[in-house]
């Protein structure tokens, strides 16, 4: 068995990403959208990297998997006393990640082997891997003017209408080095795009200057797993952001957001009814369930992700 | 009633001004010590200051005065297992200070500004002053060599001998525009150095370029308060200090600190057969419960120091 690359971004990333870990360990690479990432202050927040941290780590908590189990906010409390800002509210657990982040950017370190060491200080034996070391910030462009994520999120509520996406210093932002050694190693096996929000969570890390072709050409089974159940969105705000932009918010128009990228397709099993939409598509298609409420749920989505993998590969060879 | 200026740091520090304030409110100007300050995880902790907004706010742990009250080490026990260092442990609460400290530098405001600020913010009537804009640090001259005085007490637990003190940039340090304004207004009353480590509490802020001068040269009577009772200092380690610069532990070699800056000398009223003594250096001196266990002694002390101090001004008037 080979490597696993897992592109992802949110909590249900994560939780994917937590499944291909159990099977894999190791053989696990995780890659990991910074497009959110905000400074608050004067620390680097990087919700999807820490949401990821947790998740493999087996700390995260059970209902809010972007916090640490048993998360507590003292010191939030205690800065507003001293009239600091009351947004974003963050925990005194998930204040400890920034801390180290931005102190180690500061002596000049970068990004990816601060996470890498997070993830060897937490026993995490995957590798997590920031989608650059240099900085892309997703942009909203919506009928409220141009915004940062971090600006819709948590100052807006997501109330503005989204127009477009904007992943602002892609072009100027590199794979690492380690990124690029673990896709171009002769064992990699597969590459799974995680249920995220397309727009926020997944876009940004095929902007990265030379990810896409990269991914593309590389030559080994790309699958995707839908965050779209029905019509309405696992995790975020997918569905409210397909709608603003006129596109129909289902499984099969997520499919068309990575068209030219995968060869196969996860829709849920409630969905199967549509498989032949996506099918439409030029894409392989695997019915399957995709909502993961268990540990179990996870494994069993990711066992299934990668023999429909494994299937494609095989049905290449074949063809070839 | 006139203002009246207290010179502080530590936790005995501190409850002085407590006492003070809790007499004269808005009237009470405390100036206290940052030449313990240091950079950790990037942040500006200042011990000292951070103390006396808890104590003046209220909100003062009763055990541990440098700490809010019901402080949690959450953040510090996930900073650990991410591999950040464990010392200094600091508290969640206690994390809020730094943070927004550290930012409100960062875009160029000055430490008094944000002190204030935060003064208002907790409630605080009085006005709490860094004893300079600029940065002095302490440094321990010792028998394992010169250290600050935050590796001295966080890294080696006091262990070292100590010969003397360094107040590295005192020279270069300015009495900020709003202690001098308090300085030489005509309703300055008294000016009060509360029971604290003279080395490292007291004198780095006597140290700050012209501050003992204009101190000195005011008129207004100066007094000052024994951190020492019987051979021990009350608080930190004052004691040990003057044994290992081969000075005896006593009121006495503290009042011989401030020497040609103050006229009168609280002591304990347990030491009060030592008055003869610190009066042989030409001082006036008080014997009064200086123990403050209760906020109620706390009152009591700031009370019998103001009228020794009005006592000491009557004095000097009939005289001249």
């Amino acid at each position: 068995m080979g490597t696993v690359v897992a592109l992802a971004g949110q909590v249900g990333g994560a939780k994917l990403a937590d499944g291909l870990y159990r099977l894999r360990g190791k053989d696990l690479v995780a890659v990991v959208n910074t497009g959110d990432d905000y400074e608050h202050l004067g620390l680097l927040f990087s919700p999807d990297l820490d949401t990821m941290l947790y998740t493999l780590a087996g700390i995260a908590s059970a209902s809010a998997g972007w916090d640490p189990e048993g998360e507590t906010r003292a010191a939030h409390a205690m800065l507003r006393k001293l009239g600091g800002p009351e947004r974003p509210a963050f925990g005194d657990r998930a204040l400890a990640a920034p801390l180290l982040r931005t102190q180690g950017l500061a002596a000049e370190r970068r990004l990816t082997e601060i996470t890498l060491e997070f993830c060897r200080n937490l026993g995490i034996s995957a590798r997590i891997l920031p989608m650059s070391d240099d900085p892309v910030r997703t942009n909203i462009i919506s009928d409220k003017g141009v915004m940062t994520f971090h600006e819709y999120f948590h100052d807006l509520g997501c109330e503005p209408a989204v127009r477009g996406f904007q992943y602002a210093g892609c072009e100027d932002a590199r794979v690492s080095d380690e990124l690029l050694a673990v896709l171009h190693a002769p064992d990699l096996e597969a590459i799974v795009i995680c249920p995220a929000n397309p727009y926020h969570a997944i876009r940004p890390i095929l902007a990265v200057g030379g990810m896409y072709e990269l991914l593309r050409k590389r030559g080994v089974p790309v699958v995707a797993v839908s965050p779209i159940v029905g019509a309405k969105a696992l995790q975020g705000s997918a569905g409210k952001m397909m709608r603003e932009m006129g596109r129909e918010p289902s499984a099969r128009a997520v499919a068309g957001e990575y068209l030219r990228l995968i060869q196969g397709f996860v829709i849920d099993h409630a969905d199967a009814a549509f498989a032949d939409g996506v099918r439409s598509l030029g894409l392989e298609v695997l019915a399957a369930p995709t909502v993961m409420r268990t540990v179990e749920d996870r494994v069993a989505l990711a066992r299934r992700v990668l023999e429909f993998a494994a299937a494609i590969r095989e049905k290449k060879l074949a063809e070839a």
